[in-house]
């Protein structure tokens, strides 16, 4: 993609309605617009970076068995009468009535709807485990939103609910978002760590949520030492194979890990002040078990292996990607600006240009473009007539993981500049070893 | 994908409330689920689709130029105040008070948004052309919902719009677009034919609907029989290169073609009777240039090269993916079901197993399956329980464009039948052949 055709609105003031980092960089970085209170546009760099993290959350999600979906963001308020949360949900939930003056509702979640789905086809356990999920738009009336996506009024949500004939299979449903989850984090250059979460009137201890270390995080969380250097399962990891998958969760279990919410003085003190890791974090994730909490009033059941009508046992799963991206951000960044992970950089190299017009930069970079395109790159090119010292900052700013310079001294000299935005690290290369390499990762 | 792990609810009834058949085969067919007047879910069969409509849509804009953004579904009243469209819209806008009792709507549109964006960032003719679209759910309040997807209240919908200095710049992005919507709708299998549309106050002549030809179409259409032999530009097509993107355009406005709307008896009496094609059309899409209508009130301008400060002229440019995944199939399907053209199917094989349980067949079906998969082919493989009778009912019903049988005998000659879908011919294969021909494929 060359710059002078993008839409990438750079800020160079910091934005004063911005309290937290992320807010403020990716405001800075043209990746979203605010459009009312809680209300952003996604402009098209962080449209990229959406995209990404949402296909990397398809893709665990689909490897453990789960199956997408797409419902509709307006539900009618007779569902939610029918679980009872109508009333129960409060002044979060925008509700709005049709020209015909009907009920509805802006979905918050959609466990009653997902419900519904599955009492209309499934009557028998044979057709059971059922995971269905949907990355649908979410509408919740936060009286007072802020920190820009983290915590705004319509955002992104993938949210998965498992359907299974009794506890013992809920739990191994449960079992394999929970190893789906520390897949997906990991993916995008993440360290998440499960915290057992409050179960509420539901009791049990099938909730955790998935937090991130960030100096900047909104929460007190507290875990063992191990947590840090636990392998995450790979690709491979069999889903079909309730034993492996049980065991990979009795081991990201068992070492203490707490939210402030949750926090046990006695066992933190147990433990060596010297394994201690007290610091921020920011909930990336959140997995439930709740039972028949819905299945119940809502009738739904299937015939179990005894003849007998069982109502189902189910969970839900949710990751918000609008959220989560700020969470990279606060994570990832330096005084210069963002620093993406290599899976989710919304294009993999920035390929500065310092000097437009001249013939030997123009052609070497127009040479680079059409290599690293070849070989399955992104590209943002930078062709453009700014200076050098604003091409640089940008570059930064936008953090894309390599950054390409070439400028007339170089090309004379037969190199290029490659800096790696992460470690600062440059590198003057020599362009066809440059070239050689770009070839031999396609 | 296995069937057996898949959520395919297939009804064997017609259903009584769809009118049509496009509404009623994809109820059939496991596809969607009503969830209230005008309101769907798409299923995992009807995602499938959904997303490979959306693929190519969204591959046809980014070749023309335009640049993927998103938009939040929930605006703010002022936007539309702005443009004098609040009070004009009428009851179709889904009106919403939030809790501070803040005037909201669900987007029907969003001129007023974008070009609220393009306004806070854009002053210079040096910055366009720019073209802006995202892929969003719109809601619509009709008053009576019908048709299953084709007419509903919430809908996705591709919504582009242009920005250009003058109306030179606007007509050739209204052009780009033009040639973008013919490849878009031929790499899913139709034949689109732009009809002129009426421009009402606008005035001029950039305003065209892209009609497909099918039986069941909702409304009368009149063409001249060129249309039905044009070749639509390939890939290589240079949209930077507005001669030969005008040249495309004057090719296929200049033969006689109009909606019922539109027509003109003298000009179609004009036309030999044997040259004059009288069908029944669905639209599936409509590019409108509209210049200042927007940016004079809202008053979106950028710095020309006469120093001067002009109104941009803008165009919107509209597909709606899920009535065109209705339209697909009003015009694809026969009296056993749907039938996918290749490039949208949501699966492009159904391996069908005769006898699960049976060594030699299941065997042979995982090596096929495993083979396919190999070559990047997407395999539905039907490893339930049914007869066989119902197996190939269901294949024929969702339509895709292959069907693999694996029956013991032919097992036991070392063959396999391989079924067209479109075409209904049989062919008795062997089943090293079959493999080399997957193999080769990859």
């Amino acid at each position: 993609m060359r710059l002078s055709r993008y839409f990438l609105p750079i800020l160079k003031e910091n934005p004063r309605e911005a309290e937290i980092v992320s807010h403020r960089l990716m405001l800075r970085a043209g990746m979203i617009r605010q459009q009312g209170a809680g209300s952003f546009s996604w402009l098209p760099l962080g449209k990229r970076v959406l995209d990404k993290v949402c296909r990397i959350i398809r893709e665990e999600q689909d490897r453990s068995g789960a199956l997408e979906i797409m419902m509709p963001t307006i539900q009618s308020a007779d569902l939610w009468r029918e679980s009872g949360r109508y009333d129960a949900y409060g002044k979060e939930m925008l509700r709005i009535k049709d020209r015909h003056e009907r009920d509805m509702l802006y979905g918050p979640t959609n466990e009653e709807m997902v419900t519904d789905i599955f009492r209309a086809y499934v009557k028998s356990y044979k057709d059971l485990p059922l995971n269905l999920y949907h990355i649908q738009w979410k509408f919740r009336d936060e009286v007072r939103p802020r920190f820009g996506v983290m915590r705004s009024r319509e955002f992104l949500m993938k949210d998965a609910y498992s359907f299974d004939l009794d506890y013992e299979g809920a739990k191994a449903a449960y079992y394999r978002m929970f190893v789906a989850y520390l897949r997906t984090f990991t993916r995008m250059g993440l360290q998440a760590i499960p915290m057992r979460a409050d179960t509420g009137p539901i009791g049990g201890d099938l909730s955790h949520e998935f937090i991130i270390l960030a100096d900047t995080g909104e929460s007190q969380v507290y875990c063992h030492k191990d947590y840090l250097g636990f392998e995450v399962p790979g690709e491979d990891v069999d889903f079909a194979n309730d034993g492996e998958i049980a065991g990979i969760v009795e081991k990201w279990t068992t070492p203490y890990a707490a939210t402030d919410e949750m926090h046990d003085e006695t066992a933190w003190a147990a433990i060596a002040e010297s394994e201690q890791v007290s610091a921020r974090g920011i909930e990336v994730g959140h997995i439930f078990h709740f039972g028949e909490k819905y299945s119940k009033p809502m009738d739904a059941k299937v015939t179990g292996p005894d003849g007998k009508e069982h109502f189902v046992s189910m969970g839900s799963y949710g990751i918000g990607p609008s959220r989560l991206i700020a969470a990279i951000i606060e994570a990832s960044h330096d005084e210069n600006g963002i620093i993406w992970p290599e899976s989710v950089a919304p294009f993999h190299v920035a390929l500065i240009n310092m000097k437009p017009g001249d013939a030997g930069c123009d052609a070497l970079c127009e040479q680079l473009l059409a290599a690293y395109e070849n070989a399955g790159k992104e590209v943002l090119y930078d062709d453009t007539d700014q200076r050098p010292g604003a091409k640089f900052a940008t570059a930064d700013l936008i953090g894309l993981p390599w950054q390409v310079i070439v400028g007339p001294r170089g090309v004379a000299e037969g190199t290029v500049e490659v800096k790696n935005r992460r470690t600062g690290e440059r590198d003057v290369k020599k362009i066809e070893d440059l070239l050689a390499m770009v070839e031999k990762a396609a």
